[in-house]
């Protein structure tokens, strides 16, 4: 392991206050060993919307479930009243979402951006979040997404998982 | 005139609780002598979000305002707590929705479908519904629209609308 | 019958070597009493394969063929050696074409631009070319289509012909 | 090295008669060391147009060309009297292709299919293969691509090429 690797750092936990689409509540801890996509977005981000979440759900079809998992955040920084848990359901409901989505924690200080977005310094949505099988987080962009860029990105920690962790797969 | 143009009906008034990117509430007798597109939506369903909204802000773009008007109709069929005039605002302001858009008046008697939306025997979103500039409703399409014929029906509208009252364009 | 109309222009007729997906060659003569819509087009022009010929296609199959008509023209004014009739048949074939299109006569001065295209003043590839039944041209556009648009011109073309010529339709 | 590894076949040299867009002719041995995508089309193919060639494009902008490359090869094996070199090279002008396109070599016994085609066994067009950085060819795809899976694809060659010969980096 060289001294770039042993700067790593690993992602910030996951802080969140309800989930659908799982029974249980999701952490980075449970999905240590899988190369994780964080998609953190707002429901009425029209950009998230119309590409991240249809990407989001691509990402969840394309790829081998015990190397990799999608999870959703739903990261309300603006409009909260509107944007409830209970609209998100609706949503989740009405787009088809598939993944598991958790809510971001609210600030309980009243500031108006929640917990896990302000651990990982997100500068709005849509944002994803590249996290290694080691749990380290690896890249992190704010707006839309080339395919190409981003599938080489998974290729790049599914083939780091598979030389470096033989016999997980 | 024939026996055809006798027969026509007008379009139900709209009946509506609150107005969005207008001043005051739009009637279809304050818009007698221009063709009108009410568009019907949900802001939660996808096809309204994807296709119906843009399309009826390229209509609003695409033709003169002292012939032509675009008129969104909010028609919160389900899901009532969440499509609340209050998340209507935050979604028309997001999507930069510039079209005067009204909210269909609930039924007082509990029912889930909205006043205007009974009167006109939708069945669902998006609606659209095309009025000529007599205020007779011309057809209704329940669905996302092909713009060619959409286009074609609106040129059909503003042709007679000049042949038969050469003094108003 | 106003001095507006008096101005108007008859579409110069159609000078043509060859024609494809007809039995005998198509003039605007014979089509006098329908709405025209002559798509003017290169077969390696990009903006025509990608978005004229589709559109071409849709309009095809959008209106009735008793009021309407969509002519194709291979107008090439470039490249003469390669955009032969030939290859003119393989592209109409691969790309499953099924309107009639007929080759623009070349320049026997030895020109580049062919002779249709010099009649109309067309400065290149994609034109769309209205003409109504009454055979006068009415609109002639460079580059790619706004559907709504396209859709009202054939819209109003059509409304005209069906109040001034009832017995026709 | 394991067996599954030993197992893998080195790609078929190309077999070409004229190149467009390099100053020589690429070889898949000058081009050992670096991931190659290898894009087979046909310049009148619906699918190939539309979809392949603007993925290539984007391919050849997205990646690190130390590492990786794309080429292109004209596989022609219907029509070989319209789709020319001569008519490929107008093609490879109007539609802006920057990379490297090669024309496969035509059967010299008079058979449709020409012959890197027939060595790599290809069904039609589009077909792409990846080809790893020792020169073995690891995956074929005839049709359209999903982009993250090409991309997951190349990411693995790109981390497999770095991983095992950490100098050429």
């Amino acid at each position: 392991m060289n001294s770039d690797e042993d700067a790593r750092e690993l992602a910030p936990e996951l802080q969140t206050s309800r989930w659908f689409n799982t029974t249980h509540p999701v952490t980075l801890s449970d999905l240590h060993g899988r190369v994780v996509v964080l998609v953190a977005f707002q429901m009425l981000c029209p950009a998230c919307v119309s590409r991240t979440i249809p990407l989001a759900q691509r990402l969840d079809q394309s790829f081998d479930r015990n190397e990799f998992a999608v999870v959703g955040l739903h990261t309300v920084f603006e409009h909260h009243d509107v944007m409830t848990p209970e609209a998100l359901e609706v949503f989740l409901s009405e787009y088809r979402v598939s993944f598991p989505v958790g809510c971001d924690t609210p600030d309980s200080n009243g500031g108006a951006i929640p917990l896990t977005m302000r651990a990982y310094g997100m500068q709005g949505t849509p944002t994803l979040v590249m996290i290694d099988s080691q749990g380290h987080r690896r890249t992190q962009h704010f707006g839309v997404h080339d395919e190409l860029v981003l599938g080489a990105e998974i290729g790049l920690l599914l083939a780091e998982r598979r030389l470096t962790a033989p016999n997980q797969s």
